[in-house]
């Protein structure tokens, strides 16, 4: 499952974008799009941009977000993530 | 429907947190919390802290993203923007 996911960091959004692209070419019906704190921007982002304007056939299939704990120098902070499944229909 | 809706600036979080608890103490089912561009991810932290530490009672019924054109000093541009739907149960 680790092999659909692409986890959104600090790149530029298009990065993302080609990766999902290149994901959904390779034959999978899944691609799950991750990201925490201030990429989750960018996560919903490359879900647009991929869906609208690269893959037709491909919906969101769902989002869901959580909390996770991350350790910082001042101990264990909150941080929120987000999940977004999309699906070649 | 706009009562129950709570749009995300630049204010700091707790602010729309607020926002979101004082909405549900008005007796409300159901609160939106809406947001574009950066707001984003304080969307998605706004519903996570008002539902894990102020509102045991309430979960997330939906999140949706969508894309919308808005005016810019260059033309029309495009933003991605968030609906999240938290429900009293």
């Amino acid at each position: 499952m680790d092999d659909n996911t692409v986890l959104i960091g600090t790149k530029p959004l298009m990065n993302y974008v080609l990766a999902v692209v290149t994901q959904f070419n390779t034959g999978v019906p899944e691609v799950v799009i991750k990201a925490r704190g201030k990429a989750i921007v960018r996560a919903v982002d490359t879900a647009e941009v991929a869906t609208r304007q690269f893959l037709p056939g491909v919906t969101k299939k769902s989002i869901s977000t959580s909390t996770d704990a991350i350790e910082t120098d001042d101990g264990l902070s909150n941080i929120s993530s987000i999940e977004i499944v999309l699906q070649k229909l």
